[in-house]
């Protein structure tokens, strides 16, 4: 594609040579002559006096301290956002390719299949499923009975889905994904044995939701464990049966969410943070990296610690453990004055 | 169903309508017109005013404080083990149907098929293995050469099962397990680089244990990774090598336990903790959520904390550590003191 | 095999009967017969008086307090390294057998196969692809368009290769593994949601790296996540998108690196610890199990703890922590002695 129809595309201006050809995205730093980079954060505009792209994208205000006539530039609002859009394009070109129903795959009965859809080699789709228009399942994908998948998702191989879970529109699901095991649930025999408690609820996704790589969503007890709208979660997060979670939430990997607790709107959890069953967590809350959380949060802010706690009490608690050697030493002369005074 | 039947099925008495035909289980906030639902907890008894399930199933001291001529009641000794029994029904219902060899499955040489299987499609069976009589083994499972899988055990899909492992009866893993991988052992080299050293064991689950999903067993070095009889494992939990489960210990999610390490009979160890290798865990301990044990422990009782110590004594820390602003205070008193006094 | 035989593969000298045959490998607690066992650590020697073992290696040292005519004895330079050597033998030979191409397999335009190569049952290879010669892929394995796979490689069964990746040669990666999937990348909207920035990389596997269950590997949002030559990485570990790891580095389970981190040749990253994202970690350095890791590392060393310091200094800290108590007491006294003596 030529650089004045990117041009278009970001709404942007060119200086230099339009007319190149530019075939696909790179970092400033490894970039070739027919790819396009950009530079958003002053720290990389360094990388500008020694880059290989053809082209890189810049701010309104950029000033380059180096001419290059080699290299042309997009000068645009938001070299991010355009860069993005860019990235968007040049992947979508390449996977529009994906087509059709491989003869390999098994479809139950009853089940419907909307149009420009793609079904991989060796998927398994059970009895009254659903499958929504231009959807694509990889291969290998195991989908049972009673499964619906809206328009425009994206399952990845080797996917499960148990039975009767419901997936919105335009979501996204990574590879050993599983959605709809039996969530973890047995009551105590007498002699100590357990039995299980049937797990006959289900698993609702709503639209937009991106789910990573080996994570695990519980179906609920009775009911539904529920991912809202637009929420983002990592690879290998488990998310325990009954679990709600607002809208626009984002999880970071190996985060772990106990059941029946309901987490709010626009939260972010960062990686390998905990959360116990039972409880609430308001919108709006922060929790950092390796998190403990043991107790409702009902208040918007950052919690961290080994057992969380709003950020700053956490850090102030921190220097106070760091100090202690200089605390015992107080001690010390105190012990010592005292001492010598009698 | 007939409500009257049911409520043989429970021992237990029906007041009001004994003809309403009841088709599914449900939670009391929102079941409908043919459900049923439950009440145990107390804090539950509300929403029986409002309820707009078919019959409330109660304990026998059960008073409504708004009588409902809409609602039938199922009086009943123990409200939740009835609720259990019937769900257990229920879903058992739905699951009866699967049996027979999909078409597209592959089963190797000298491999022996119990009765009534259910193996679903595109599932890998290697040669020399055996399954028992009425275990079902759901879509794109791989079980390798060797292996011997009991009566009555449910495979999910994607399951994979490495070769010459023995799993017992009633057994239940869930999608994405990996049960026979090889245990991560490594010599180094004079060169830095490491020599792998060959997994030459299995893995041995006993009857009726559940394994949630993404979760990951390693074959043992030599002799075998061993799961005790009654063993229930939450999804994503990590077993390494040699490992030995006593029966009917719980693993919550994400928990991990390196190789060689001996944990006892009915313990509870909560998500994401982790044991090191080489430790006896005695019978009946409690490990509390991330909790970190890098010692054998030798007696029952509950064990918390980042470096694990009985519970109590990690309270008691945990209250001093918040305490340190306090105790600051206190010395900076000592020391204002002192100056003044001299 | 004759015990003569195995000798004079380890090049060790055979006490006892040399023409007796041995078939397999065992821990000297339960070994048969036809097994051969081994001992290296004194801890063990006192099973040579009733192991039930065909045949030990032991040292050149060793003496046994007990004469046994039934065990033979084969002495050499370093038993634990025969040990190892022998083990490989024995596992090689079981897996010689897997040769060819399974009918059920598909295979995508394009895609060249070396030889003596073994792909096993609803393996799904895209366009575009390379795989090496002597390597072996197991049932129910998706890999997509245009990833190439070196020689000699093992790929378990249920693993999944996005587009584009590289994998070089004596690759071991274990069920359920995920290499390729998208990273956690997002631009939030003015609304509050969440757009995706396309993950167009993709990752680089160099030779000798073994992958364990269940690790997800993300790919590059531009340019290459690479896994250096000779890594070993156990089960469940996250690593997330531009991640770089070192020669010889080894990774066990759990542990989570996220995005952009460096991490050097021959570091040790125990279970369940946490890189955050964008930092450098040197070379050989040493990460205890379950530590957070929120600062660039510069040192070679050891660290440990909630928040990684350097390990005396976290030990150090512990120890006050626990001295906590008496520290109370401490100033309780310097209290009660001001107060008397005003």
């Amino acid at each position: 594609m030529k650089l004045t129809e990117l041009a278009e595309i970001v709404e942007g201006d060119v200086e230099g040579n339009g007319q190149i050809e530019i075939t696909g995205i790179g970092k400033i730093e490894t970039a070739g002559r027919s790819e396009i980079t950009f530079i958003s954060n002053p720290l990389y505009e360094k990388f500008f006096e020694t880059t290989e792209a053809g082209c890189v994208i810049v701010g309104r205000e950029f000033e380059a301290k180096l001419k290059r006539k080699d290299v042309s530039i997009l000068r645009v609002d938001d070299p991010y956002l355009s860069f993005i859009k860019l990235l968007e394009m040049f992947e979508t070109n390449v996977d529009d390719e994906l087509e059709g129903i491989s003869d390999t795959s098994v479809i139950g009965e009853h089940t419907e299949l909307g149009e420009n859809i793609f079904i991989g080699e060796f998927v398994s789709i059970g009895r009254n499923c659903r499958i929504g228009t231009g959807t694509r399942i990889m291969s290998n994908c195991s989908i049972d009975t009673g499964t619906e998948i809206g328009n425009g998702c994206l399952i990845n191989s080797n996917v499960s889905i148990y039975k009767d879970c419901r997936i919105g529109n335009n979501v996204i699901i990574h590879s050993g994904a599983v959605i709809g095991s039996d969530g973890f649930g047995f009551a105590k025999n007498n002699d100590g044995s357990y039995r299980k408690i049937p797990q006959t609820g289900n698993v609702v996704i709503e639209d937009n939701v991106e789910i990573g790589s080996n994570t695990s969503i519980d179906r609920a007890t009775m009911g539904s464990t529920i991912i809202g709208k637009g929420v983002k979660i990592d690879n290998q997060v488990q998310i325990a049966h009954n679990v709600e979670i607002g809208e626009n939430t984002v999880i970071a990997a190996q985060v772990g969410i106990a059941g029946s607790t309901k987490i709010g709107k626009r939260c972010m959890i960062a990686g390998q943070s905990g959360i116990v069953g039972h409880l609430t967590i308001c919108d709006d809350v922060i929790i950092g990296a390796a998190v403990g959380v043991s107790k409702s949060i009902t208040e918007p802010g950052i919690y961290t610690g080994y057992r969380a706690r709003p950020h700053k009490e956490d850090l102030r608690n921190e220097i106070r453990i760091r100090n202690l050697e200089a605390l015992e030493k107080r001690v010390s002369n105190l012990e010592g004055q005292i001492k010598k005074s009698e």
